[in-house]
């Protein structure tokens, strides 16, 4: 069996976990596994460089920027190749463009073109394990390329596409996917398995791992994840794209989780002209300024004019304000702008609210019973997200996750 | 005027000396000149790296060390370019490989084989000041590699050679080479010129810088090096091949330079049957033991019996006895071994002593007459060396600095 294991930051973070990993390689290595390893930075390192370069200069040219921030994840391999011989297993590190990583010229967010990893292959023939340097590439102008952060799990799901792993492993300090954060809510269950579609929604409201980009190609290239931890090292939860026979069994409650995020701010365009292409005109700007816009609603139109409602990033707030007191509002002809940074998005995720109605319903009446007020609503297929104030976001994910049957 | 500058350790060790580095470049570049960088390591970065990897692993095969200890040239590399793009400057890093550094495969201490500054060149004619990672390069095997301690300089020194620059200046914490420790020696001067010939022998009996190896390859290749000062920025040391019509006055004192070394330890044979092949014998045992052997004393035979004497590195004395304890002694018929650290190098160095025969005379005269026993003598067509006792060594250097006339 192949499986691609990727291990980084607090699983990394210092000598002891370094060969704490190792002997975790070395132990699956004797059960037959053919293991490739994908390594990012340690601890805190990333950010250590990030500050660093903030001292050392205002102008932080991006292909710079991508040779300093790749020496984290160097480092780490070479670490990790060091302790695996150590406990006799050969291993050899391999950098982004070693490893065949071909990617764009974007630099601080590149994106993977190719991958030719002859060398992993090589070392994978030769018994050596190899220990690939996470979120790296060599882009078409031979430079190093960094593909963001988050980027190592994308480089191990890509890996294990290519190399035709059976598995992709993701180590993180967490035990696997909850139905809700344990830190708020104590009922909170691993989930054993979920899939693809449920974890995206959840990875896009709230919950932290993996990272977004990385579900999505493990997705789109149909590659089993493991999320599991590089502390306790039991099972985690599985992300397929289809619930096994047993799990999908009719107990399995509608909704699987309950998340919560609290960093983004909630910003209102007053009386704007209800008029074909304001809209367009507004949130073309704010993509045109890079400013991530996340919800988006639109109130009815009273007497030809209405009030738009969207969220950004808490630290995009006064970028947006900025652009929309410099110019946009009077070039919609709406009437001002008001902010409220106070506020948290709770989310409901479950593939099953697409065969069961009532799920909004259920969600809009239990805040509603706890006097949680709703500020503004938000649907997918499999998702329902409503804004209330931030005071009382925990409160909310703790009575909707009595409310949908997930205390077990 | 195209000149290659060297900074490292020191000279980039936080951000505040970054910066200063960058304004330096940008001064140089506004006067007209074509400068490449080349940049070690952020102060004690790589001593940093060492303990890192000999806390992970008892095992540190030799590419993961060069993958781990490359990525601190990188860091370094990328923050000297973000600080130039802050002054206005366009630079860009390069490392070992993307500079066109080949080498062997002996990692830890790689030969360069051969350069190929094609990037370096495409970034000078487009006015981008190239800013190169020290002591690395790749290997036939595709693997990073590095040149060793002390290999920054070697690169620079390579890189002026290779694309024909007209100085190569290594900026260090001293402001150039001088006539003696002047920690030592209140009255010691820094030189303006000094030959390779003389450095060459000052680097290898105490002066510790440039690198010996730097030095060596700047001699052959007749590539100017200018010893300088990241502090001060004033003028250092010029190190030529020949002294310029100025510096070759009369008033040129025979003896240009006094250095001392404490670092190493005397080993004496005793009793060693005076018969061809038992120096062999013993010297290729030490050499198989990778004992780097530097003076050697055999003294006069006496009923066919001899005592042979050398200094080893004071780290290498035990292994050294181990080896000789160990079978060595007997098989070359000797009675035992004596050891003692606390001795101490003193040497005086200068071309003119060629012409001048009296120099060992003198010396000797002067540390008898201050009561300073001479253990061991070696000499060179340009230098004279004693071992005394270490407690003596700086009263020995500040006495021969006067008796030959440096004090000024």
């Amino acid at each position: 069996m192949r499986v691609v294991q990727k291990f980084g930051g607090t699983s990394v973070a210092d000598p002891d976990r370094i060969r704490t990993v190792a002997d975790h390689v070395a132990r699956c290595k004797r059960r037959g596994m053919d293991v490739v390893l994908v390594i990012s930075a340690m601890g805190k390192e990333t950010d250590e460089l990030l500050r660093m370069a903030r001292e050392v200069s205002k102008v932080r040219p991006g292909r710079e920027m991508d040779m300093l921030i790749t020496a984290g994840e160097r480092k780490a391999c070479a670490l990790v190749c060091m302790a695996l011989a150590d406990v006799g297993v050969p291993a050899q590190s391999f950098t982004g463009s070693q490893a065949g990583f071909q990617t764009d010229t974007n630099h601080e967010n590149a994106k993977i073109l190719n991958i030719t990893p002859t060398r992993i292959q090589e070392a994978i023939e030769s018994g050596i394990v190899p220990v690939v340097a996470g979120s790296q590439g060599v882009s078409s102008e031979r430079d190093v390329t960094f593909l963001g952060r988050g980027g190592s799990d994308t480089t191990a799901v890509a890996l294990a596409q290519v190399l035709d792993a059976e598995m992709c492993e993701l180590y993180t300090d967490v035990s696997g996917v909850f139905s809700a954060d344990p830190r708020i809510v104590d009922a909170a269950k691993k989930m054993s398995q979920i899939t693809f579609d449920e974890l995206l929604e959840m990875t896009a409201t709230g919950c932290p791992k993996p990272a977004m980009r990385s579900v999505e190609v493990a997705h789109n290239y149909g590659v089993p994840l493991h999320v599991r931890s590089a502390f306790t090292w039991e099972p985690g939860t599985l992300v397929v794209r289809e619930y096994s026979e047993e799990e999908s069994a009719v107990e399995r409650p509608i909704i699987r989780a309950v998340t919560h995020d609290l960093s983004e701010s909630k910003v209102t365009v007053a009386n704007v002209p209800d008029q074909p292409g304001v809209s367009a005109q507004l949130f073309r700007a704010m993509a045109d300024a890079e400013v991530n816009v996340d919800m988006i609603v639109q109130n009815v139109s009273e007497a030809g004019r209405t009030d738009i409602s969207f969220t950004v990033p808490s630290e995009d707030v006064e970028r947006t304000k900025g652009l929309l007191e410099g110019g946009l509002i009077g070039a919609i002809g709406a009437e001002g702008i008001t902010t409220d940074s106070s506020v948290g998005r709770v989310s409901v995720v479950g593939a099953g609210m697409k065969s069961n109605p009532g799920v909004a319903a259920t969600m809009f009446e239990t805040l509603a019973e706890h006097g949680i007020n709703i500020e503004m609503i938000s649907t997918s297929a499999i998702r329902v997200s409503c804004v209330v104030a931030s005071d009382r976001a925990e409160e909310a994910v703790q009575i909707l996750h009595t409310a949908f049957g997930l205390d077990g």
